[in-house]
């Protein structure tokens, strides 16, 4: 397939379904001399929505394929392109390193194509890392202040930057409704325990006490619910009677690491669409 | 190691811990010509509880050897000594074949080395296979009858029996605290869900609606509180947004039937010992 | 969608990738009045290859359909056309009963869908349970004759019947590439561990030997290379050093029997294109 | 369990069994006021091979207990103690960061309570990773000299340092038998595959081309045979015909540095005892 100067971009789309719907996207895309060289449908068949994510090498102008698409899908379409660019991932962590410095060596080594124009701390424990890896750190302390007050200081700081994504790298603090209002399916976090199961604080804790044979991890975005989110990627470990709370922690935190780093590279790689409070996730 | 005309012996004991224990233990064992040909330890470290599992070769009587070992252990201490014989498990179903004939199956072929009296249902759906298994069925209905009803003809038949074990083998009706009251850590029961996740009905209904990346199966002693007895024994597969509720049921009933028969192994084998709402199993 | 009285179908192909293989095949099943239902591509990136799985509801014949696609497919295309029908399956196994009562089961209860016009064995061990079954057995015994004879024998039981695809539900013999090439990618087979590791016999010794710390069992179509035919299905379970040989074995048929009806699944389902010495499977 | 002044320490014997060893060490330990506080023992049925693993508070020296157990035990005994102490573990790497990378943030943020005295490498990529983590690199290039020339450098810095384990954290040289003979049980490799399948080079090369559906990774104690030393640990990932080989590798990195650490873990925390060619773990 011929990708000379033609830009790789991703097509996303979700809508209500019908017959000849990828005929018709594909004709679309042929017209406009645009390469496809990958192609991902599913459709929900109890609601009967389609999804469809489309690779292509091409030239048109993200308008103009949105415009003629329009005329094509149904009414109730959800359209979005992506063009290869590095994306900009912000990342908030508290004291545990695991996920942060997972993070930072795949950004290191390339494995995340990314930027990360910093990373943003309630606590100080982690900027020596940070710096180590030469990224800027910002603190922001939620001493003394109020909720409210700490999540503006943060958003003060978001806005002077542009971002594609903000991932919570074991982010100990929950956010208000109004903070995660700003960014719908922009924040991604790790929730330490296989949800919806051990919801809340102290997964670890109730995991002991509840005598599990397995334990488990949640990548998720971040809604204005809980820990209730759409489920990116999960997985779990084997664990059995022997496991102090302090060992199910240990061996938890290799599964959050994985888990949170391969749900980032799906949402990275665009090939996440969201639909109610589930995922379709074209692996 | 002499395995002569001495019977295997399995000895189970919980008490609190304290030093010296096993030396004692294996003092008194190997005085009374006792063989230990495997053993396992555990101690709890929040409440210091001594847990441990021999195996041995010897002749001397269970009453002889409780009272010997009573001199030697704490006064909390909990004794078991199981000698081998085939145990009998009763198996509860309702409609659905998949535990059910499973356990049928590792019967049948000496897999599972145990008797199996009979096999209780509420409908007649699974009749026609136990029958082809050359076992015995009884069929008790619930329709038109009280739970309170139903149980009592339950029990009248149970009550005619010797029996080690009750397996709900996809028994789909909850039974009274009144009832397993009657069985402590003798009813085993196969959970379709990774709990405590989903507790409840329609646990496959409610992992489609949540939108997990993996579902599982539990297997639990049943106790007076629905779906949170000690768990025995867990395990998930990995599924997508393509599975509809019948593909999570489907893939969820191999998980199931795997999950239930490594619970029952571990239960058959003796290497169970249950303590507060957990289970230590000496694998 | 509608579904009236129009047959589903599910359409299978494979060729060598150029521009427009979607579009083109999208539109002429709509202009044949086909409602395309699902739909699933794949394109092979080292030697391009597309590779395409399409269900559909539609009243065209096979013939005509082939003919069409054959206008605006590739010359090398390889075109495959299911309706729906209940797929044959002669099952042959030796004396391990689990993967042959397993299938059994899910036969019985209908999970898998399927006819099964008899099992064949070497050996008479299993035979009751498959009458208990209500199935024809076939005995060919193996003993003082050639394996040349014994597969004659055999195939001389084949001719008499129609069916789909055969499987090795633990036949301990091995096939002779004369006789597996009457029947390409229509034997299906499980072997006793993670392949390429363990190839030939005893896998369970040696796993054993070597101290592995999982065990796995694959299933494969059978091809004239022993234990090298393409891979369906594979799946794992841990062990320790505690495991005996026969301990492995007992936690390996567990496997065996789920990764072996998984495949069975992809199978009968029509969701495998094999290619070189792979599979594409279309989950 | 009183744990004044006394220290922690680990004995690990392995013996021929015989009637009564359990009761021999314990009675000895109880005699010289070493207090047990976890206990582990084993029997290999096939050659009757007896592994215990004690930890204990106690303040006898290491050659009184040592001469006093050889009193009790069986004159082909091997003996161990560990006393608390920080192990030192030097690690090799080649251009490859993630295996390195995970233990640098392990060690760094104390979840391996390890010194690593330096790590040694024949390419420059990774130090500037390493001195970011504050650790001496020592640069020993392959180039222009003989493969023995270039283990008699890395020997002569090995020389004059003391160590405990050396990791082979993607180190991509084959060494020499000569080499390992120095260090017996005391190099530890992580094998980018699930072995014994695709030994040696390219395994994901391998596992592409033979079509697998899981990867794996193992780790291993190296041995003077190439790829077959007792192994450590093992884990896999489901894979599917989608995989590219990078595809293969990105996710197989994720599987190695788990594995790799949780092998590290076992050996750090003495839970490891070699025997033939195998490994009993006691986790």
């Amino acid at each position: 397939m011929s990708e000379t100067n033609q830009s790789r971009q991703i097509l996303l789309i979700r809508c209500s379904d019908h017959t000849g719907l990828i005929h018709s996207i594909t004709g679309l895309l042929l017209e406009k001399n645009c390469n496809i060289v990958s192609n991902h449908e599913f459709v929900e068949p109890i609601d009967s929505i389609f999804f469809m994510r489309t690779e292509f090498f091409g030239n048109i102008a993200n308008e103009e394929l949105v415009r003629e698409l329009k005329k094509v899908l149904p009414a109730d379409s959800w359209i979005q392109i992506h063009k290869e660019k590095k994306p900009k991932v912000i990342l908030f962590a508290t004291k545990e390193s695991h996920c942060l410095g997972d993070i930072l060596l795949r950004y290191r080594f390339k494995e995340l194509d990314i930027e990360i124009p910093f990373v943003l701390s309630n606590h100080r424990e982690l900027e020596s890392l940070v710096k180590d890896f030469h990224i800027p750190f910002h603190y922001v302390g939620h001493e003394n202040i109020s909720r409210e007050e700490h999540e503006k200081q943060i958003l003060s700081i978001l806005e002077k930057h542009s971002f594609d994504y903000i991932v919570l790298a074991k982010y100990m603090r929950i956010l208000s409704q109004e903070f995660v209002s700003h960014f719908p399916e922009k924040i991604i976090n790790i929730h330490h325990s296989f949800l919806p199961a051990f919801i809340g604080a102290n997964p670890y804790k109730q995991a002991y006490d509840r005598g599990v044979k397995l334990i488990g991890a949640t990548a998720h975005f971040v809604t204005e619910s809980l820990d209730e989110g759409p489920i990116l990627a999960q997985d779990v470990v084997a664990v059995d009677h022997s496991f102090t709370k302090e060992k199910l922690m240990l061996n938890g935190r290799d599964i959050e690491k994985i888990v949170l780093a391969r749900a980032l590279r799906y949402v990275l790689e665009n090939k996440v669409i969201v639909w109610k409070n589930k995922t379709v996730v074209f692996r």
